[in-house]
């Protein structure tokens, strides 16, 4: 699928003077929207283990970094200052062991019905997740890093759905 | 150098139930802490080259997204549930273009003098700086990412200085 | 009337993998809803007499406390992790002196247009108010109690109405 | 013990003409101070027994009610308007089961360094865990009470100790 | 233009008992609302003068203030105690220099779709802008006062439109 | 007094490539500070007449006010986007009717011990408390304006004491 706008001569969050607003959805309608993201979280196979063994009885590691991507998703709107306060209607986080990376996948699902999309809401619940994870386990290892945050799939609204290239 | 902690036995933020918690730093010393962090958003030539051209008159895109890191760093303990809130003495974030990325390349500086350190704080702040320059060019190409999320350097505190591998 | 659910087989913000979340409302009606939460403030006699001296001439006590639990009732979806974030419509939080208690019966009272209902609302504004009342009295007793958050009523929505029992 | 200050003659959150106001903390010494609350979450057994059911496999009621209370004491001086923002070294809820009651004891042990005390921040901590339980089972049991949120100890400060008398 | 409201025997937000509440808006009709506001910052011409020379290359003295104003807008109601949380469509904050104040001129334009107007989201909007001009000025300049902050007009909803009169 | 620095050649917020940054306060010593701020606010002499009348039995409107100012001193720093996150020991506000504006006069006095001073905590908790008055008495006239918002002191701090010139 194309993955680049063709009205891709300007930047929708600039005026016509190269100024950032809030740009106007109030003409557009509101619809059911749905978005999900994923980002990766790499470590050492010794922080994996490790990661994965005090996870084990209560589940509070992957736990947390789930409340608190759920938690950060209702925050979107004042952490990225362009974006549209929203109403949310689901967000739910998920955290896989991934044994091969070694590390965690994340990814995040978020739902409303409103004038415009909820990409940045998934974006940031994974996002804050992620620095979740490594909050609890950078006393083990400093050099875990987060990659590949990037978008999935939306669905909704007038410019259509999208779904990642594999 | 090592970056593998050797008491690895044990997730700090987790008791001896295994429950999250917010650990007690309070017979620590209050010392001047310093952390960089780095962050990388890849995009396509077309939306590289948008953007490049879109901030050139204001700069709006790109200090945009400076200041919605340096606004988050604030937020960090607000955000990451087990993280001390903390006074911050500096926060510096720089983005340069990338044009073999293609994209740019985030870092943040967040320096403090406090019982504990400002890792989280340059990690957010590099993390929303990205999704903010996300959010400005989503509407050209979704499928831009956000990479290597890492740790660069941290200086003060008990546990030593940390300078991350090449 | 009946105070268990029939469908007590599970716990809503629970997924099939006992992981929480914030539940799917994109499918419900926005339809008006409105719910009162109560909480008492129990104290010695020597501090209710105080305050409600203090409280005479200017209302600073009892009117900082009533602001308090407005305002948060618009923080409740910061506060409660998987509450969704949702437009309010109506607070108003009453504080009646009990001379009987001694201490204070406080109510709130919300409303909105919206897929969920605003219970939690109104319990985390009695809450806030009641945990006002104890810090502007503590510096007299700090045995001062907090009793008896509950829900009073309920209406709107498909679960239907509710009133506590006598 | 003796609950009620000698100095019971004004509410020191007013000043001389009855408004309120954040006192002057600033001639006092910033020292280490800790604070311990309590409260109780009563619901039928029913209802126990379907949290207690469903809490067993990974722990995300009880889980996401700790992190909901930590997360909470953070924001206390938000939600209070006459509180001071504190820095705080240690946050730790704990959330236990009592069959008897039928329901949920909570206690949470706050600690800084500073100027005035975190007695408002451990109240608001059980505060807001025990309204995370009520929000997490309100499907099932609308008649849940939250009781007896109360200081049960502090130290630190030239106020003195403090334990609730038996 | 008349400019005092002919029902002016009361203050909508105290009830009859003069107590402050967030009025009901829950009858009120969901429609397009409007705001503009308006504010001046004055300063010394030497302080002008090095704000105009300073912002030349980047943008940023300005391009912060915008964004400050932007962000506020959408904390208007968790600043302003008795305002409804609302859904905000767009927000434009425009500050011009004005070399005969000398100083710079801020107007804000706020819209939504909502039960209520946003009157006080446009107001908070100049007023951050304002401040943030004043703090980024302040080692230059003690003295600059921000003048003016007044709503310049509004539209939609059952009270009419608004223009300030010449 | 001399309102203008002499080092009037830089803005300290902006870097020396133009980039607004929080500039590194680690060097500085923590000493007590104390601002003080003022603002008007004018309206027409029928709606001060309501607002005295109103305001009489309970005191909720200029209670409201004051509350909404010294709430709002402690958001500062998530307001003004450079401003440094500070403990604050001390926030009074002050309403006083005044007849001839006709209208209100508006103080507030902040006190912190810390690395940098509470000019912009101050300002804010004017500012907050004007827009407060604005909105409870909105209903009534929408041409109130708010004037003169300035620094009427501060003191601590390297760069020395400062009061308004008469």
């Amino acid at each position: 699928m194309t993955q680049i706008s063709q009205n891709s001569s300007n930047l929708t969050h600039l005026d016509n003077q190269g100024q950032a607003q809030m740009v106007d959805v109030s003409h557009k309608t509101a619809t059911v929207r749905e978005a999900v993201a994923a980002a990766s979280v790499r470590m050492l196979s010794e922080t994996f283990a490790t990661i994965q063994a005090g996870n084990a009885p209560k589940g509070d590691v992957l736990g947390t970094a789930r409340l608190a991507g759920i938690m950060a998703a209702k925050q979107t709107s004042n952490l990225i200052p362009l974006c549209h306060p929203l109403p949310l209607h689901k967000v739910k986080v998920q955290i896989e062991p991934d044994s091969h990376l070694p590390g965690y996948q994340i990814t995040a699902l978020v739902k409303t019905k409103a004038e415009t999309g909820v990409e940045m809401e998934a974006l940031t619940a994974v996002s804050v997740a992620a620095l979740t994870l490594y909050d609890m386990a950078k006393a083990l290892e400093k050099s875990i890093s987060i990659e590949a945050i990037r978008l999935v799939s939306k669905s909704g609204g007038k410019s259509g759905d999208y779904h990642q290239a594999e």
